[in-house]
């Protein structure tokens, strides 16, 4: 489905916010991006340009001034997002912070435009509910970095205007994205529920002294992840039986369901354990290389990305 | 640790042994394998061949000969084990399949060889209870197929003697799998728990109708899968806050807490939302493409691998 969402205003110029700017104008759009913080502001541009100069170097695109050179800031909210068809709201994530950059948003947008927010937890019902145009407000969850992983969770609020979300869907597709559609305000959305029944279990097996974070963490990174970069769940299992997922369910969901009993009283992350952990990973990992480490990452994910891309779906 | 296991019996000649002789003839070793089927033997060297074949092609092994030459087809489980340092056993998972095998190695392996169990779930301590030599009996648990997926869980019976562990460990390291230490033998051990956990929240997503198999599915192969790729679970959420994990604990444990008390009263997978489910995949990819489609799984694997071993640590 082609898409005329040609001007994207991105409100707040942070981390994922940049990242938005990035998928945009990599994207063809032209983008308007604007930060409350005149701090921001002033190093926003020169922050772009580095990030698409890492990518650059990973063969992510190809050449960096035409995507820069589509992206403009703007001093104010008004003028970022009055002529924009979409506008990513991506502002820090407390709820009244949220509904007043919401509230400017919905003053200064077009009747017709559509806002998606960064929001990773809170819903848009949450913060949306007074507002005049209120329809074209929804949930536009990114990862974090939104230029490195492309999956985007498009979550509507009751009153979001359902005509929005093949028009978004068919949108983030054309800029490279992967989004999903969440049919209900579920807390954690899709991508939390799925990363925090894992890190539940994770810490329920650490807890009980049953491997050491560094094993559980190689549990994932050379065996469950292996897969999953590539396959989600269900066609995972789909291919782990001989007769697909119907099979295979046959012959697992029984063990699958005994360990779901066992964990029917669920404890928080204890104390002891989270002091355990960090006392572990600092070990592994001191804190002043964390940020490091985070740059490492990046450019393994780019990296992961550029060979992904380049396989035979 | 440098590690003395040279000589190394494979009993069972099935996909999972024959991944299994294919990782310690490329890691050096001698390897005799067997299978009490006699069709089975028929085929096991030209399968082998071609196994190889496909590594070679995706630059996992630098040339056939050279690892097929160090494997040994035995026609009886005695000249198999009789001379091995360690034995991995992978018959059929069926506990009484299991015991007789395993009463068999023991009476003809040397005492001082050790023998990793290739099972998914059932425990050491189910099948080796009764035996003279239980004390050199553990599980080694790979996913399939071994040869492709580095990880392997090592789970003691009570009665293993511990000095195996640190033994075997090493030698795993030594043939290039990636080792982890389960510290009793819980239902699953690790790798099936973490599986089964976020299965059975995408199970539960899906069967209330909050997103399709294939959104659930792209949720983690865009999105979680690719940190989880190279990156465990406790490292990821270390580098996902300023602080580390114990900041990141702080921010959004009772957020996780919530969700888990939330399934505090699992269902097991359903007879109609596996219906749907195998409906949706069968729609994605007809049943006489599974074979297909798991080569292709296998192919990016083996790419998958490549890429991931020629980047930095």
């Amino acid at each position: 489905m082609p898409h005329a969402l040609n001007t994207v205003a991105v409100v707040g110029a942070g981390l994922v916010g940049s990242g938005w700017a990035l998928v945009f104008a990599r994207g063809g759009a032209s983008v308007r991006i604007f930060d409350a913080s005149e701090s921001i502001r002033a190093g926003a541009m020169a922050r772009l340009r580095s990030m698409l100069e890492d990518m650059q170097k990973a063969g992510l695109v190809d050449s960096v001034e035409p995507v820069l050179s589509r992206i403009t800031l703007c001093h104010s909210l008004e003028d970022a997002v009055g002529r924009a068809d979409y506008i990513q709201e991506s502002v820090l994530e407390r709820v009244e912070v949220k509904q007043a950059a919401c509230a400017e948003i919905d003053a200064a947008m077009r009747p017709d435009a559509m806002v998606g927010s960064s929001s990773s937890g809170i819903p848009a019902s949450a913060f949306t509910e007074a507002l005049p145009k209120r329809s074209r407000f929804l949930i536009a969850h990114p990862v974090n970095p939104p230029h490195l992983v492309p999956l985007v969770e498009l979550v509507p609020a009751p009153w979001t205007d359902a005509g929005i979300i093949p028009v978004l869907r068919a949108a983030m597709e054309g800029w490279g994205q992967a989004p999903i559609e969440v049919k209900g305000e579920i807390e954690g959305f899709i991508l939390n529920r799925l990363q925090g029944a894992l890190l539940n279990e994770a810490w329920a097996l650490y807890e009980a002294g049953l491997a050491s974070a560094a094993d559980i963490d190689r549990t994932v990174s050379e065996g469950l992840g292996l897969r999953w970069a590539f396959m989600g769940p269900f066609e995972t299992i789909d291919l782990n039986a001989p007769g697909g997922i119907a099979d295979y369910s046959a012959r697992l969901a029984p063990l699958y369901h005994r360990i779901a009993l066992s964990r029917r009283d669920p404890r928080p992350w204890s104390a002891e354990a989270i002091a355990k952990a960090e006392a572990e990973r600092r070990q592994a990992l001191p804190a002043d290389q964390l940020q490091a480490r985070t740059d490492w990452r990046n450019r393994r994910l780019m990296a992961l990305v550029g060979h992904l891309r380049a396989q035979p779906k």
